[in-house]
């Protein structure tokens, strides 16, 4: 994201492969001209795609529907000063077609209370970024100070 | 952040007390007209202003100065099916008055690695909000499925 800053920056697979370890990201879009951020439980499509389930009704769906976001991961361990974050950005979609609705059924995110009125978001990975939080320093160069 | 879901908001006390726990928060931003987003330590002000430490001619700062951000935190148990989220929104800016600085030297988030071009960065807290992630829901009403 900030190659200038010098961290290693982490390949697709790389990303794909940490993403996987996690049980919840942050969605990240704007609310009013502001940025809004929130954790989620997700699972990842075959592709790198984000996948969250939601009540069709939920705020979620009305705030992201169509609209670019962002969605990050990471691990920081902050006895061993390290760490990743990844960063999939791509618009996204509640999953209309019906094929693909049963699809996620499987490969999908698990309710915890399951509810008749869930649909799934899609989030498209056309972009996924990922860093290395080197012991001592962030992407940005700022100091990881534990 | 979202009242129709009906998830239980923290109020502003709560929301510094449960960001004191934790090492490291998410910086969020645009960059590139995309949102951008890292994990970054931190340590917060008297006021619940978000603190940053950085290389002075880091991305960061170029990114963030003068601008509305949002600083997100969070811990999330997977196995407790429990957690929360607070976000600090507000203006960042690096920190020029050397009284200020030399303050927060005392107070502010510590270098691993002492470089000796670092600045601060402080986000006014103007907006805190914070919700508790219940147990098979977050706050959009998806459901956390563990």
């Amino acid at each position: 994201m900030y190659p200038s800053d010098g961290f290693r920056e982490l390949d697709r697979q790389e990303c794909l492969r940490l993403m996987a370890r996690v049980p919840v990201g942050r969605i990240v879009h704007t609310r009013h001209a502001l940025p809004a951020v929130l954790p989620v439980n997700f699972s990842l499509d075959h592709d790198g795609g984000v996948l969250l389930r939601t009540a069709a009704a939920s705020e979620l769906v009305r705030a992201v529907d169509g609209v670019v976001v962002a969605f990050e991961t990471d691990e920081v361990d902050a006895a061993a000063q390290s760490g990743w974050s990844v960063v999939v950005t791509g618009r996204a979609a509640v999953v209309t077609d019906p094929t693909e609705h049963a699809r996620l059924f499987q490969v999908g995110p698990r309710s915890w209370a399951p509810s008749p009125e869930e649909v799934f978001v899609r989030i498209a990975p056309e972009l996924i970024t990922g860093r290395e939080l080197v012991g001592g320093r962030s992407v940005y160069g700022t100091r990881l100070a534990f």
